[in-house]
């Protein structure tokens, strides 16, 4: 298992500035934030990359998403916001164990997106498409 | 409502290249892909940004996210990847419909990421803490 901060912030090892929790979901303020009310919203459960949490788990956090942040928003009054979640350390994730981001948009402040896209050729997405739901049907099966 | 295109690749009326679908919930890839695997999962409901999305469509999205991700990392082979929901023009939302990204990172493509942290003075974090967590319990008990 890794044993992250992460993990010894749920079980109350290391304090934290708590604005949510149950019994799948914790979710604090970032220390070094982005913006104010940088908020990390993560699951007990303990998994290193979102393709390794269980269902449960992510339907948990996807189901107290919107209300902490109509919390953050109301606290900080920012109108944006930016959700992210990083898996790998090419990705940017820098402590392994999933966690979610809700990062405010305002003066300046906030993330940075950098966004390159290109146009995929249609026989390409057409194939691709193809084996990404064979992939996730395979997968749906499975559970 | 906001009736964008999203809404009518939900109503079947302008083809996509669909990787998974169930009652609430509709994955394509992104035609303008930041790498090949680039998708999209979308709530059937209709909702401008998360923060107006229910409880239960965006637990539906949270469910199917790790399966469509290990989906998507298996048919391109890459090993890091990236999730990102933006809400608001100024945090780079540009489809008024919540969509969640899964972008896949590999040689070199994929999500750019700005991350300019700033140290939060605690008795700062404190106080925004409590500000939300008292936020996120008023949602909560109306829920």
């Amino acid at each position: 298992m890794n044993d992250t901060i992460f993990s010894r912030i749920i079980r109350g090892e290391i304090p934290c500035h708590r604005v949510y929790e149950d019994d799948a979901v914790l979710a604090i303020l970032d220390v070094f934030p982005l913006s104010p009310g940088h908020t990390l919203v993560i699951p007990k459960e303990t998994a290193a990359t979102l393709d390794q949490l269980s269902d449960a788990s992510s339907a948990a956090i996807g189901r107290v998403l919107p209300r902490i942040a109509r919390a953050v928003m109301a606290a900080t009054g920012a109108t944006a916001f930016n959700v992210l979640q990083n898996n790998g350390a090419d990705a940017h994730q820098a402590i392994f164990h999933v966690h979610f981001h809700i990062i405010p948009k305002m003066e300046g402040r906030g993330l940075g997106i950098g966004w390159e896209p290109s146009k995929a050729e249609a026989a390409d997405l057409k194939a691709l498409g193809e084996k990404i739901a064979r992939g996730v049907a395979a997968e749906t099966q499975k559970g």
